[in-house]
């Protein structure tokens, strides 16, 4: 017979871009949903948990801080010949639940949502195809109040996840004011909304990476382009020297105070109807957040914000990490956006045809964590279960009751299950699990009914400190009647 | 010009077979979850999520409850040639990451996982393509304690979850009992072990069946094959009377004790070595079951289970509950298994060539959720929030104000944000949000500082049996001064 190949063995690996969460990290992450639920649910919104898969056709082009449309989606054709694909937002899916289930929802429509979602784009150093967004929208709500209590929510979700006030900023900005800048620029034609879109598509994205490249790169979009360090080269709006002006002026239009911004913003929209309308929207915005006492130590508008998003209509809002973080190399940097959103009325349309008012925010929730770590905020490791050693294979039934008794009182216990020849494995195994006690009961304990217990934090201490006289002593380990194995780790563990 | 097209609107629906989960069914999912988490931790399980995407090659083709290997998995090919797919279970993933972090997991590596897993099959009514699963498994344990260990974890975790004990019962088979029995009918030969493989294929699915079936049914397939009411034909393993004897005695084989059960099985399976062995592991679990107190009336041995999985090596076991509940047309029914699991100790090895023991269980939380929805057990419909209504527009920011008061005590509240123009409009959406009470304030009210409050709970229950004179009085209604706005809704809320 002729030697056959052996079969191939598969990688033992995901796909690239996606990661595994072990432990805290999944346990952290799923405290810090519930705490964000926690604040959604008391500001009356109602869970809502679409499917991970969506038609193609139901998710349209809309995918967000991407230039091309239509890209960036895991997607498939079925047997049937249907486009299914993997949602890469909770937004596209809002709007399709809000479309087919309008006659039996409330409306307006609260609801909040977390998840996984999906983006197929080149991964890169903390930047996975696989996370989670954790929203909330306000679907069939016109009025600006609306985009406020979003607002007010997302700060108060930020303070309960361990934010604290002034280590964040929520900026609000209103894409009619831009919109009326635009006009006062004279790159947008009421009579004519199509005109200079392309030319508006580049402004707003140059708008949005101010922080990136600063004014000189800015205007350089603005104006006839920008070749990059890698010899890439953008190309610009061709605007004039004045017409830059005018939205560069915008971009610095934020003063001290909502108000003195307001005035600011309303003479360089003088004379466009929705410039002003978007102002005014401010204006009652602000009106609103401070009635509430969310003052501009919390919420401030800040006229800088666009959200590359191309769907805004009105109100955007981003919130920032105003504290820094070490990079890889060491160089403090500011963490930046965490959440963002803002109010989208025309999404819910492309199902129905008629114009749905809504409003809504996105947390970044893996964002959020790896703030709260880089700030040593989180990341505690968490205390193992108790471990039963296993002196004597014959007598496992034994270990097992002990565990069960010691779960019956609460306490987090296992017995090993390893291979028990070698004990040292048993307690390295111990070591591994962070666990705090072992129990250890061979043939002789038994027989006189009592167990060791071994305090394997304190071990740990007495081995890294101790004289010889302490560590002869063996205070880490002691005797005690079996009878007395629930009462005595409950007192270990309670540190008694 | 041309009349254009108007762009086809795409469809508000979900793809085929799969659905939204709306308010209580993503609480009371959630809060499942987490019950069930608590156990395993208990037990000593650590958490781990892995991704939704993994590699086709990776998942293999064990999926599982189907015939033909390789179909009813989503999957799709990256422009790099990759081919990615959806997990069908949370096994799979486990044995990739078993294998890729075998030098850092601690050994045995007891993790739980919860989340989505997603088939590619013909939906049904109550039958998706995405449903959640919540499963503990232990890898690196070769002893049948860790078989034991989950199943009174499965046991514990049931009725933490508000089965009681009596209305479920998890039975457990050993597959080595069962090539055992294969052995003394002639259909296993030990030193050719892939011999009779389909024969085999073909019994253990019969086996399977003999609650659809019956034993006629059973005894069909085991011998020249049947023919189902729709005319479908299943082939038959062709074995002789004799042959099936020795099967259908087998499944019989349940006893009114572990005991006399495993005295019964050591007859069946004598003169095979693995057939005793396994009986002999179904001798320890269920002593070490016992010595924990897990008797007949919530473990017992039942070698008609057989799992349709083609992977288990070992024991294996399933959990059933044992109440009626009424199918569509009102006829009572066995509700069936809500969970099962066992031993699978090749999976990991897929990966590494190196044989790694584990064994563990999946719940099917969904079902589970059916199950106690169905026995009125879950499904209460939740409070909805506090409505404060908008009788003048213009005060808007002193609503904002009142809510932010009760949100801040703790209360769930909201100000009605669609257009206030229609107060009948603002009840009837108090009404659909199940608010327990709504707030109202006009500015005749605002003027002399009192707010109206209108127990919406109480004025449905006199809509429903008052008589006039209780109409009249409308007790429903009160007025009180705004300062006691917060004591007087949470009096309220807490029935005072």
């Amino acid at each position: 017979m002729a030697k056959q190949n052996k079969p191939r063995r598969p990688k033992a690996e995901p796909p690239k871009g996606f990661r595994d969460y072990f432990g805290t990290d999944v346990t952290e992450r799923k405290a810090m949903l519930e705490m964000i639920a926690g604040v959604y649910h008391r500001y009356g919104f109602d869970p809502l948990e679409s499917s991970a898969v969506e038609t193609l056709d139901a998710l349209g082009k809309h995918l967000p801080d991407i230039d091309r449309p239509n890209a960036g989606v895991f997607a498939w054709q079925e047997d049937d010949g249907d486009w299914l694909a993997l949602r890469y937002d909770l937004t596209a899916p809002l709007a399709r639940v809000a479309a087919q289930f309008r006659n039996d929802l409330p409306s307006p429509y609260r609801r909040y949502a977390m998840g996984p979602v999906w983006r197929n784009e080149k991964p890169g150093p903390g930047r996975f195809r696989q996370f989670y967004q954790c929203d909330a929208d306000t679907v069939g709500a016109s009025s600006v109040a609306a985009d406020a209590e979003i607002c007010a929510m997302l700060s108060d979700a930020l303070e309960t996840v361990g934010i604290p006030r002034r280590d964040y900023i929520v900026r609000v900005n209103n894409r009619k004011v831009l919109n009326g800048v635009m006009e006062a620029a004279g790159v947008l034609d009421p009579s004519d909304p199509e005109k200079f879109e392309t030319e508006r598509g580049i402004v707003l994205r140059a708008i949005d990476k101010l922080d990136r490249l600063g004014e000189g790169g800015v205007r350089a979009l603005l104006g006839a382009g920008r070749k990059d360090d890698s010899g890439d080269f953008t190309e610009g709006a061709n605007l004039t020297g004045l017409q830059a002006d005018v939205i560069m002026a915008f971009m610095e239009a934020r003063r001290d105070s909502g108000a003195t911004t307001c005035a600011r913003l309303r003479e360089l929209v003088s004379g466009s109807q929705i410039g002003t309308e978007g102002v005014e929207e401010l204006e009652t915005i602000a009106a609103l957040l401070e009635a509430q006492g969310y003052g501009p130590d919390r919420i401030v508008l800040d006229p800088s914000v666009v959200r590359g998003l191309g769907y805004y209509t009105g109100p955007v809002f981003e919130a920032e990490l105003t504290f820094d973080i070490l990079d890889e190399k060491g160089n403090p940097r500011q963490f930046g956006s965490v959440a963002g959103g803002g109010r989208y009325d025309d999404l819910v349309k492309r199902f129905t045809g008629q114009a749905v008012p809504a409003t809504g925010v996105s947390i970044g929730v893996d964002r959020l964590l790896a703030a709260l770590r880089a700030k040593g905020r989180l990341g505690g490791s968490e205390k193992g279960p108790v471990i039963v050693t296993v002196m004597d294979r014959a007598r496992m039934a034994a270990y097992q009751a002990m565990v069960g008794e010691l779960r019956a009182a609460g306490v987090r216990a296992e017995v090993y299950l390893g291979n028990p020849r070698n004990f040292g494995n048993q307690l390295k195994y111990a070591d591994k699990r962070k666990a705090p006690l072992a129990i250890i009961q061979g043939s002789d304990e038994a027989e006189r009914n009592v167990v060791q217990i071994k305090d394997l934090v304190l071990g740990a201490k007495i081995a890294a400190s101790a004289s010889l006289e302490e560590w002869k002593s063996q205070p880490a380990q002691f005797e005690i009647p079996r009878g007395e194995l629930v009462a005595q780790v409950q007192r270990l563990l309670n540190g008694g």
